[in-house]
């Protein structure tokens, strides 16, 4: 994806959903000298990606005209919405358009679109490892992906053209580090990075109702919770297309947890040091150098 | 405890122990205009405090004479180090001096020293809930006490006299809230809000060995094992004398994220939706003002 498309006009992009996310891309990219439109549901939202100057033009309707235009189509919305959407609109895209999306679950979204989409449209799923504890476009903010991981999704049916669209999209939103996974390569990492803190968060603030226990906490337990505010209706969504990984990666814990508990019951100090020494070693690697 | 005595001398503070979390108490008493004496067993760290003016004099011997000096004496060591220690020197503190310490486990502290020590010495027990993942005076800096939590552990033993020292203690090094609890209650409270949280960020860590999972992370994995970088003889300590309180809490918490896998593997829309709301509104309590 260019700046400028070969009659030297500003590559177009189409966010379809200006959320978080959706305005985070927005607002990088008209930076970024892109045209960037945009189509979402509710009219203060484009009103105020307008205001900003995030878009070029906009649309609360499904505008064939405006969808035709995009050489680049960013789905910023639920998964199923996601599915939805292609399917009713997909003789509207423009021929040659790359269309990739930001949802947390890959093997659902790709295969499903692309078992369906025309021939002459291509689908690559992306997933920005990014994100904040609300939603909305006005908590839209490009800083979010400096530092962060963006992962490209390609299966059999995709170019390596379109990979390379999708990697200079990961630059240019300013992420850190790109990698390459297969869907269900991708479904298994963020079963356990993402999917399976979200539920440890999720269980540790259910599991204690004690009002008072902000008057005591440390750090580490506001760490450790900050991600169990959570879209509700988004995360249920997550789990359900991810359940087989989520599943298996809470039972792989379990049993974690269930020998540490063992080795403290028996006062095993060597297997506890060793397990210990074992996450210290292991958790140094994720340091950014900021840390 | 004032910083002048009724002599019109600086109050003087004995901190047992030079490492992170000693090193900061000394760092802002001396600060706050208090005379500081440091015993510790390495003349490095000794070194560094009395360059940066943290200390007005130190030894790495268990010196009667200093011990003698002090009217609050500090143990910044490990719970059984500080046990022994209480017990070897006993006979030296000055007649109503009040001894406290930084363990974060307190029944065992308490009732271990109170059970033996001289009828006129005071020992209260206190738990400040503030660190970071390294050790060592080098790191030391009480901007770590902003905003966080002191809990002071009173029993039947203790006088109204010296809670109120500690409160004062509290106040000085900077501590944003002050509670008492009983030892039995404030361990209850750390096997959750504390032991627990490090035992599933060391299992999750130990749960999983890809090498190349850091490429791939968001920030809600670096936050939830954050605490993984963990000092594991302290740990190791912390969890044996916090073990009944810790395996509950385990089995209590592997209960409720055994019940949202269950919610997951059904397609529990209802269910799941529920706990992500309950753990959001409970999360929200926690938030601070800068969050």
């Amino acid at each position: 994806m260019r700046k400028q498309n070969p009659a030297g006009q500003p590559g177009t992009v189409l966010i379809v959903g200006l959320g978080l996310i959706g305005g985070s891309y927005a607002k990088r990219l008209s930076a970024e000298g892109f045209r960037v439109l945009a189509i979402t549901q509710r009219e203060e939202d484009l009103a105020l990606a307008r205001q900003r100057g995030w878009i070029a033009q906009g649309s609360t309707e499904e505008d064939p005209v405006l969808i035709g235009e995009a050489e680049l189509v960013v789905f910023a919305v639920y998964p199923h919405v996601l599915v939805d959407w292609v399917s009713r609109n997909q003789q509207a895209f423009r021929p040659g358009a790359v269309l990739t999306d930001v949802c947390g679950v890959k093997e659902y979204v790709v295969r499903s679109v692309q078992s369906f989409l025309r021939e002459d449209v291509e689908f690559l799923g992306s997933h920005p490892m990014a994100g904040k504890e609300v939603s909305g476009i006005r908590y839209s903010d490009d800083a979010i992906f400096r530092g962060a991981n963006f992962i490209i999704t390609p299966t059999e049916k995709n170019t390596g053209g379109a990979v390379q669209i999708l990697k200079d999209l990961g630059n240019t939103l300013g992420f850190a580090h790109i990698s390459v996974l297969s869907p269900e390569e991708h479904d298994k990492m963020v079963g356990y990075v993402s999917h399976l803190t979200h539920a440890i968060a999720v269980s540790l603030m259910n599991a204690n109702d004690n009002q008072h226990l902000q008057e005591y906490t440390g750090d580490s337990f506001r760490d450790l919770t900050r991600i169990a505010r959570i879209n509700d209706a988004l995360w249920t969504e997550l789990f359900f297309l991810n359940k087989k990984n989520l599943t298996q990666e809470i039972d792989e814990f379990v049993a974690v947890l269930e020998d540490l508990k063992d080795k403290v019951a028996k006062e095993d100090t060597e297997g506890l040091r060793e397990l210990f020494i074992r996450s210290t070693q292991r958790r140094a690697l994720f340091d950014r150098p900021a840390e």
